[in-house]
C-alpha cells in the first residue's frame, strides 16, 4: 500500500522546527509494510494545502496529514480540507465533550477557545486520544485520509494507536513481505563496519544493508523486501540467516537492537547482576547520570552521582588526593581512577564510572587538547582508566564521553561473564 | 524568490534517518529572504525523481536537490536529472582531478569507483567543496537548480558557501522585506499566550504571529513579510513596533530570543552577578547539572552537583536531616529546601537548586502521584521550595523538572534586581 505524508506548518518550511513527526511516521509505516512515496512539508498556505491534498489523494493509496489542527488562529487545515474535498465544517458535540473533559485545569475562556477543535469536515471520524487535541480520519475516493495534530507526542500516540491499526485492515492486496532489523553499534566507525559486512551485501537481491552514522554511534539496518509470493516463514528464515551473520561479524560491538538505548542495556546488566552503580563526573557535567536515570526503574541500581568541576570539590566531595591532582593534573588517568574509587566509597555502590577531561571550547593545551578525556571505572576487584580523544564541539565531546563511559561499563560487565 | 527543496533517499522515506538537511537549508533560505513553498522527501525511485523535478521546476523559481549524488549503485540523481531535463551525462575531468586530490587515503579500487562522481549532466557547473563528494548547479528554463550531496556536513557547507551567494545575485526583482523574531516563553501555555497576543494578530496584514509548543516551553514567532516597495527602514520599524508590544504583553515569561537557551540565560545572570551555583538532584537524575554545564564557560559559575537517589545518600551526601525525611517524606518541600541548603554548603556556592519528586512510571501514590515534584532554591538570604505537578512520561517529567528549576532561578535573579 503506497501512501504519502503531508506535514503542514510555517515553522517547518522556515526551518525553525525540524520535521520529526514525518520521520517517526515513516519509520512506523515502513515497519508495517507500507511504502511511502513522498513526504511533503508545506507552509500554512490554504491554496497550497488544497493543491497538495488533491494531488496526494489522486496519486496515492492513503494520506496522512499532520499539523494545523490546533485552536489558534494560524491553524488552517480543516478549512483547507473542506475546500479541497468539497465538504462543510460540522460541529461534533462528542468531540467537544471529550476535549472539555481533558481540560478541567484550563480557565473558562481557554476552554471556550477549544471549541474550534470540535468543528471537523463532514464525514470525519474522530480518532481516540487521551490528549486534549484530537485527530480524525475520513474516506475520500475510497482512500483513507488521516489528519493528526503536529505536536510530536500527540501525533505519535495517535499514529500508533489509531492510524496503523486502521491501515492494517484497509488493504485488499497481499502486502510485500518486509522485515527489518536495526543494529546499534559502538566502538567501530562506518568504514570498518562496511568492510566487515561487505561480503553480505550482494548475495541476495531481496536483502539490503544500510549504514547510518548517528552520532556518536553507527546504526546498521538489515532489510528484507520480498514479493508477496514469498511466504512469511521464508522471509523470517532469510532475516534470521542474515541476522546471524551480522551478529557474528560485529560481535560485541552490537550493543543493542532498534529501540534499545545504551543506558538501558547497561542498566539491564547491572540489574541482572544485582550490582549498584555510582558516577563521578567533571567534563560530562551530569550527562552520564542523566542518561542512566532516564531509564524507568533505574533507582534499583543507581545510587548517586557527584559532578565536581573544581579541584577542591574533587578533593572534598570525591576524596581525590591533592597530591594526585598536583602531580598528574585534574585531566589524567590517575584522577579518573580516584574519582571512580571515591564515588564508589561515598555511595557504597558496587561499581562507579568517572570522567574527567576538556570539553572545550576553552581549556585545551598542546599537551592536553580539547577533546582529551579520561574515563575511569572502579569495581570491588579492579579499577581502570581509559584515555580518549574526541572531536567535535563541546556538546559532542560531552555526549561522546557519556556514551563511551557507558560502553566501557557494558564491555566490562560482559567480559566478566566470559 | 520562491523555491523548493527535494531530498532524495530511501533512508529518509523509510524514517531511518531524520531529514535534517532540508531543515537546515530552510532556515538559511528563510533568513536570506527566500520563500520555500514545499520541502519534498522522496525515495530512490527514478520515475518519481523525474516527475518531482519537472513539477518543481515548472512551479517554483529555484530548486535545491539533496542526496543521490554518491558513488554507490543506489545513487540515481544524475541519471534522473538527465532524463527529466533532456540532457546527457558528460565527463568532467577537472571534477575527477579534484575528487582524486581529496582521496589519497583511499585504495586504488575505491578511487576508481569515485569516477562516477565526475559524470554530470550536460551544462552543469561544479560547486566548490573541500569534501570528496561534490555538488553542481545548472540553469533550466531560466531557473537555477542546485544539486547537493545528502551527507549533512557536506550539504551544509555547500549550501552556505555556494548556493546562498548565487541565489542572492540571481534574482531580478527586488526581494520581499522579511524580518523574523522568535521568542522563547516559559510559564505560560499556548492558549494563554494566544489570548494575550490576540489583539496583535489582525491589525496588519504584513504581520504574522505563530505559536509553537516545543516541549516543555512555547515558542512564539513574529514575522514581517512586506512587499519590496516597503523600505528596509519601514520594515525594521514595523518589526520593532510589534516586538515592543509582544515584550510588553508577555513580560518576563519571555526568557530569550531565537537561539537562546534557558541554561545560557540563567548562566549569564549568574556570571553577570558573580554568583556561583550548585545543584542537588533526585528525580531529575543529573539533568539540571547537564543543562547548566552544556554551556561553554559554565565552569566560571558552576561548582558542583550531587544526584542522590536514596534517602541515606540524601543524608550523607547532602546533609538532609533524617527527621525531615521521616516526617515529610523524600518528596516534600522540606526536603527540597534542605537539599538546596546542603548543596550550597558542601560546595560553597552562592546559590543552589534542588529537585525531588516522582518521575515515574512507578513510585506514585494517591497522595503524591507520578509527576509530583518539589523544586528548591537556596540563596544566602533566603531558601524556598515550589510544588509542581507535571504530566507526561518519565523523560518529559524529568525535562519539565530541569526546565522549571532553571526558570525558577531565572525569575529569582531577575526579581532580585527590581
Amino acid at each position: 500500500m503506497r501512501g504519502e505524508i503531508i506535514a503542514i506548518g510555517d515553522e517547518l518550511t522556515s526551518g525553525r522546527i525540524i520535521n520529526s513527526t514525518s520521520c517517526f511516521a515513516a519509520a512506523k509505516l515502513f515497519a508495517a509494510g507500507c511504502e511511502l512515496r513522498i513526504l511533503s512539508t508545506i507552509g500554512d498556505d490554504p491554496a497550497l494545502i488544497i493543491a497538495t491534498l488533491r494531488q496526494a489523494l489522486a496519486r496515492s493509496g492513503f494520506i496522512i496529514v499532520t499539523g494545523g489542527l490546533g485552536a489558534t488562529s494560524d491553524d488552517l487545515t480543516n478549512e483547507a480540507v473542506c475546500r479541497a474535498l468539497g465538504r462543510t465544517l460540522v460541529f461534533y458535540p462528542e468531540v467537544l465533550r471529550k476535549i472539555q473533559a481533558n481540560s478541567h485545569h484550563l480557565s473558562a475562556q481557554a476552554r471556550t477557545a477549544l471549541e474550534k477543535l470540535a468543528w471537523l469536515p463532514n464525514g470525519a471520524h474522530a480518532l481516540h486520544s487521551e490528549a486534549r487535541s484530537t485527530g480524525y480520519f475520513l474516506v475520500d475516493q475510497g482512500k483513507p485520509a488521516f489528519f493528526l495534530p503536529g505536536v510530536p507526542h500527540e501525533m505519535r500516540a495517535l499514529l500508533v494507536d489509531a492510524v496503523l491499526p486502521r491501515l492494517a485492515v484497509w488493504e485488499n492486496q497481499p502486502p510485500l513481505q518486509i522485515r527489518q532489523r536495526l543494529y546499534r553499534v559502538s566502538g567501530l566507525n562506518e568504514d570498518e563496519i562496511n568492510r566487515r559486512l561487505a561480503e553480505l551485501e550482494h548475495c541476495d537481491l531481496r536483502v539490503r544493508i544500510g549504514y547510518y552514522p548517528v552520532y556518536p554511534e553507527v546504526q546498521v539496518s538489515l532489510t528484507i523486501r520480498a514479493a508477496a509470493a514469498v511466504t512469511a516463514t521464508e522471509a523470517d528464515a532469510l532475516l534470521d540467516r542474515f541476522d546471524a551473520e551480522i551478529k557474528h561479524l560485529l560481535g560485541r560491538n552490537i550493543y543493542g537492537l532498534a529501540e534499545d538505548s545504551l543506558e538501558e542495556v547497561v542498566g539491564g546488566l547491572c540489574r541482572d547482576r544485582g550490582l549498584s552503580l555510582a558516577v563521578a563526573e567533571s567534563c560530562s557535567g551530569g550527562l552520564i547520570a542523566a542518561a542512566i536515570t532516564r531509564v524507568p526503574g533505574s533507582s534499583v541500581y543507581f545510587r548517586a552521582a557527584v559532578v565536581a568541576y573544581h579541584n577542591e570539590l574533587k578533593e572534598s566531595l570525591l576524596k581525590v588526593k591533592s597530591a594526585t591532582l598536583a602531580t598528574h593534573g585534574a585531566v589524567s588517568a590517575a584522577v579518573a581512577r580516584e574519582m571512580a574509587i571515591g564515588a564508589r566509597r561515598i555511595s557504597g555502590a558496587d561499581l562507579a564510572l568517572s570522567a574527567t577531561g576538556i570539553a572545550g571550547p576553552g581549556g585545551g593545551s598542546s599537551e592536553k587538547p580539547v577533546g582529551t578525556v579520561f574515563i575511569g571505572l572502579s569495581a570491588r576487584a579492579k579499577t581502570l582508566a581509559e584515555p580518549c580523544f574526541f572531536t567535535g564541539n563541546r556538546q559532542q565531546i560531552q555526549a561522546s564521553t557519556a556514551h563511551r563511559a557507558l560502553d566501557l561499563l557494558r564491555r566490562f560487565l560482559l567480559a566478566d561473564q566470559d
